[in-house]
C-alpha cells in the first residue's frame, strides 16, 4: 500500500475479512491500490474517523464497508465523508440478513450509502462499482472494465459451450471437482 | 429544563416529534426532568456528540433515541456513552417498519440499545423504562410505579366492569366519542 | 438537455415520475446536466438500448434507474454499460416493497448496481450520489458536496435551536403548516 | 437435441444445472425434446437473445428459465417472445429466497412469466407445466399428462397402503435407506 | 359466453370480481371467449368441481383462478385438470399479502400452478398468459400477440417522447387527469 | 349471559372489541351462551386469572382470547386452564401483524393455542371453531353446524347463479351498495 | 387401531411422517386411539375423501393434518368435515416456513383450521389440543390433561433445582449427553 | 450466588443455558452477583412468581429473560415487576426468529421490555445493559463500564494494527486457530 490510495476497505469486525477478501481480490485485478482497516462505528468512533482522514489524505476516491447485523459503519463513513460510500451487507446467522441489509440501504435523504447485495456477490460487486466509479475520469481503468465485461460475457458463451459438448450430467460432475 | 436533567431525549428529525410527544408526556407523569435534542447520526455527528456531553454534563441518567428507516442514532448515541440507551423505532412507510427495528435491535457485542416496541406503544414504553431504570436506586420514584402500575391493572378492572354493564355494543359506541 | 449530459435518469413507467421529480430536483440543485427518459428492461429492450447508448453518446457519467415490482430495468441498464448505475427501488402496494428493493440489490457478481433505499429518501439519494460519483473528478463539484453536507449539518443545528426556543407542542404546530 | 425442439431450458448460471436436471428429467418422461442453455440478462445479453432466436427458429413452444438472486432471466427472456415463459427462483443462501421469488414473479403488466415453487418442486413443476402447456394442443401429450397424473394418484395410495401395513416406524426406516 | 370457452376464471369470492375484471377486459382483446364462476375450495368443492367439469366439457383450454389468504382455489384445480392453471395472488389486508402469494406458487412436485404476479398487474397478466398458451398452437393468435407486444413497445416509445416534449412537470400533471 | 357459559371469550384491550363483536356475532347465531371480559396479561395477571376461574366455574368448556402485537394472552390463558384455547391475531399498524400472529401461534410444547386467521376472517372462524369444538360431544350443535356449512355451500352456488345472471359489470355495482 | 378411532392423523407426503411421531406419541399418552394415512389435496382428492369419510364412520372426533409448503391439505380437510381440524405447518428449506404456516392459519371465514407452530412443538402441540377438545366432554381425559399439566408444572421446578444443584456448566454438559 | 443479588436471570427453557452462559460470563466479568432459574410462563406461572418475588426479596435490581418461539416470558417477568427487565430473543429454528424477537419487543403500552440482539450477542447484550441501568447509581460500575468501553475500543485498534502488521491472509488464517 503505497502513497496514494484508490479505495479504502473499512470492515466492522475482523470475521468479516474472509468475505471481504473477494473485494481485495477483485481491486487487484484492476491493479488499484487500497487501504484495509478494521474499524467500528459502535465500539471506536475516533479511531474509526481516523482512518477516514487518514484515507482522505493517502487520497482516496471511494469508501467501502462492511458489516453485519445493525450494520451502522457504512452510514457512519458516510456521514464523515462527500466520497462515495459502498456498502457491503454482511450475511448473518438470524433474520435471514434482512437487519444487515436494510440497516445499510435505508439511509436517510443527503447521506446515501451505494449498496450491494448480501455476501459474497455483494463483495466482489462493491470493488466492481468502486472500479466503475473510478473509472468515470480515468479512460485506462474504462478500458479494464470493459475487457472485464467482454471477458465475463464470453465467459457465459464459453460455458455454454462446455455444457452443450459435454452435456448437463458431464458438466455438472465437473463443478463437483 | 433546569440544571439538572434526569433523561435526554433525541429524535433524528423533526418529522419524529409527533411520536416523541408520547415520551415526554410519560416522562412528565412522573415528574422526570428531561432535554429534548433534535440531532443526526448521519448529518451532524459533531451536534450529536455535543448534545450526548451537554447531557452527560447536565446529570442525564438515561438516554432515549427515536428514529426511523436505517436507524443508527441509538446505536451511535450509545458507542458515546456508558449509560443506558433507549432506542425507538419509528415508523416508516415501507418495509414494514423492519428497517428501523431491526437497525436498532441488532447491536453488536457490547454495546446495547434498549429496544422497544415500534411506534406509539414503544414512545410510551421508552419513558416508562427509563423511569424503571432510575427507579432501581430511587425509593421515590419506585412508588411512583407502583402506583402507575397499580392504576393501570385497576384501569383494566374498569374497562371489563364498564363492558360488563354497557355491552358490548354501547362500549364500542363509546370508543368512536 | 444540452449537448452533454451528465448524468442519464431512466423510469420504467411514466407513474414513477412523480418520485423522480426528487431526484432531478436535486441534480438540478447541483448544476448537473441530466436526461430523462421512460424506457423498459420488460417492454422495449431496444428502445432502452438506444437510450443508454443516447446517453453514452451524450458523455453521461452515471445512469440512475428507477423501478418497481420485479424491478429489472436497473439491473439491464448495468449489463449494457461500463458505468456506474444507481437503481431506485420504487415502492409498491403489495410485498411491503420488497419486490423491488430486492429485484435490485441482489445483483450477480460482476455486475453491481449501487443502490438506495426505497421511495422519496432514496430518489433524492440517488441524486446525491451521482454527484458524489462525479465529483471524484471535479474539484468544483466537491466544493458543492461539501457545502450541501454543511448546510445540512447547519440545519440539523438550525432545527434543534428552533425546538429549543418554541418548544415541542409549536414545532409540531408549525409542521403542520 | 434434434432439429425440432419442444422446451427451452435456460439456466442464469452453471451452478443451478444441478436444479434443472430434475426439470430435464422430466422433460425426458414425457418425451419433449428440449435445449438447454447457460446464458445471462445480465452479463451477455446478445447470447441470451441468440438462445431464444435458436430456441425460436427450432419452433420452441414454451421457455423454462431459472436464476437465482436478482432473477431478472426469466423476466428477460419474457420481454423478447410472445412465448409462454416459465420462472423457476433458484433458492439462494441469503434473504430466504425472497429475492429470486420476487423478482420472477412481480412481472408488470403485459409481460407475464409462470412462476413456480422456490427449488426442487419448482425445477419438477416446471416441466409438468411446458408438459400442460403444449399439451393444451396434442391429445398424446394429454393422455400422458392423465397417466402421469393418475400414476400420482396412484401412488398417493400405495404409499398410504404401505403405511398401513408396516407402520410408522418401519415406514420412516425405509426412507433413510 | 358460447358453446365453447377457450378460458375458464374461477373467482374464490364475489370480493374479487373487480380485480379479475380486469383479466376479462384482456382476454376480450383478444376475443378469446370465457366462462367466469365463483367457487370455493374451502365451502363448496362439489360445486367447484362442477364448474371444473363443465368448463371442461366446454372445451376450455386453460384455467385462470383467483383468491386470497390461504389461497387454495388455484392449486385444488390444478389438482382436477391436466390443464394448465394460472394462479392470481388476490392483495391482502395482513401480512403484506405473502399468504396469498405463498399458498398459490408453493406448489408440490407434479402439481404446477402458474403464479403471476399480486394484485393488477398478475390479474392482467394472467389473461396474456393464457392467450400465450392458447397461442402456442394457434397461429391467429400469435401474429395478435406480436401485435400487442409491438403496441405495448410503441407505448413506451411515445410515453418517452410525450416526456421529452412535455417535460417532466406537465407530463405530470397530466397523468392527475 | 346466564347460570352456563358454554365460551368464554378475552381482549386484551377495549380496542380490540370492534373486531372480537364478529366472534360474538357468531357464536349467537349458534345459541352458545358466551362471557366476555377484557382481561391483560401484562397488566393485570390477577384480574386476568379471577376471569379465567370465574369462567371455569360457569361451566365454560372453550376459551378464545384476542390480543395485537406481543399478543402474549391467549399463550397465558392456555398456561392457566386445560380447556381448549383459540386465540386471535389482531391486526396491527407495523410489521405486517406479524406480531401478533407469530406471538400467538408458535406456543411451546405442551401448551398449545389454537391459532385462527388474523384479523375479521379469524374473528368470525374462532367462533366457528368453539363451536365445531363443543359439538363433538352434542348432537344438536352438530347439525346446527351441518347447516350453517351447507348454507355456506348454498351460498356459494347462489352468488355464481347471480353472477351468470348479472353478469361481471353489475355483480361488482351490487357489491357497492 | 381398534373399531373406534379418536383421532384421525393426515399427512400430505411420506416425508412429513418423521415430525408426526411426535404427534402419534402424544396420543399414546393419552391413550387415544388413531388412525394415521397419507393423503393429498393436490394429488388424489379422491382418496383423501375417502380417508375423510373412513375416519368420520369409525367415530373419529378430530382431524390433525400435517403439511408443508403450500399446504392446502389441512384446509381442505376442514371444508369436508364439521369437526375441528388441527393443523400442523411443515418446516421447509425456503421461505423460513411462511409459506406452509400462512397457507394453514389464513383459512376464509366460516371454515377455521387450528394452527399450532411450525415443526416439532407443533406436532405435539396438535395432539395435546386434540386431546383437549376430546376432554370437552370427558371427565378420564379431563383427568389425565391435569396429571400432564402438573407433571409439565412440576418438570419445570426440577429442571430448576438440577440447574440449582449442578450449576450451569454441569447442566449443560448434561444436556449433551 | 450469596445473600444479596444484582441480576435475575430467567430461561424459559434448559436448552436455552448454552446461550445464556454468555450472559453468565459478562455479569461475572464486572462481579455483579445473580440468580439463575428456569421458569416458564406457560408451563408454571407459580413457580415463575416464586422465582420474581424470590429474587425481588434478594434485592434484585434488573431481571434478564430469554425465550424462544412465542417469547411471553420476558413480558410476563414484566408484568409482575417495575423493576427494569430485559428480553433476549433465543435464535429459533424456524421463521428467521421474527418470532421470538417480535413476542418480545412489541410490548403494549405501560409495560416496556428493553429488548436487546436475537441469539449471542444479545445474551452478552443482555449483561452489559444490566450493568449500566445498576450503574446509574454506582460510580464503581460506571468506572468499569469505561475500562470495559476503553478496552472494546483498544480492541479495535489492536485488530487493526494486527491486520497492517499480518496482513488480511494471515490473519483470516489467525482467526482458523
Amino acid at each position: 500500500m503505497g502513497n496514494k490510495t484508490d479505495v479504502a476497505v473499512i470492515v466492522g469486525s475482523g470475521s468479516d475479512l474472509a468475505l471481504v477478501s473477494e473485494t481485495i481480490e477483485t481491486l487487484k485485478e484492476f491493479d488499484l491500490s487500497y487501504s484495509l482497516n478494521i474499524a467500528s462505528a459502535h465500539r471506536n468512533t475516533q479511531h474509526l474517523k481516523q482512518c477516514i482522514q487518514g484515507a482522505e489524505s493517502a487520497g482516496v476516491k471511494v469508501f467501502i464497508a462492511a458489516a453485519g447485523m445493525a450494520a451502522a459503519l457504512p452510514g457512519v463513513v458516510a456521514s464523515e465523508t462527500i466520497l462515495p460510500v459502498i456498502g457491503i451487507p454482511v450475511e448473518g446467522k438470524n433474520l435471514s440478513s434482512f437487519d444487515s441489509l436494510f440497516s445499510i440501504v435505508q439511509m436517510p435523504k443527503g447521506v446515501p450509502v451505494a449498496t450491494v447485495a448480501v455476501g459474497k456477490a455483494g463483495a466482489i460487486n462493491a470493488a466492481v462499482l468502486a472500479v466503475q466509479i473510478i473509472a468515470v475520469a480515468n479512460g485506462d481503468l474504462k478500458e479494464k472494465l470493459a475487457i472485464y465485461k467482454n471477458k465475463m460475457a464470453e465467459n457465459v458463451v464459453k460455458e455454454d459451450l462446455k455444457l452443450q459438448k459435454d452435456g448437463i450430467i458431464k458438466y455438472i460432475e465437473s463443478l463437483k471437482k
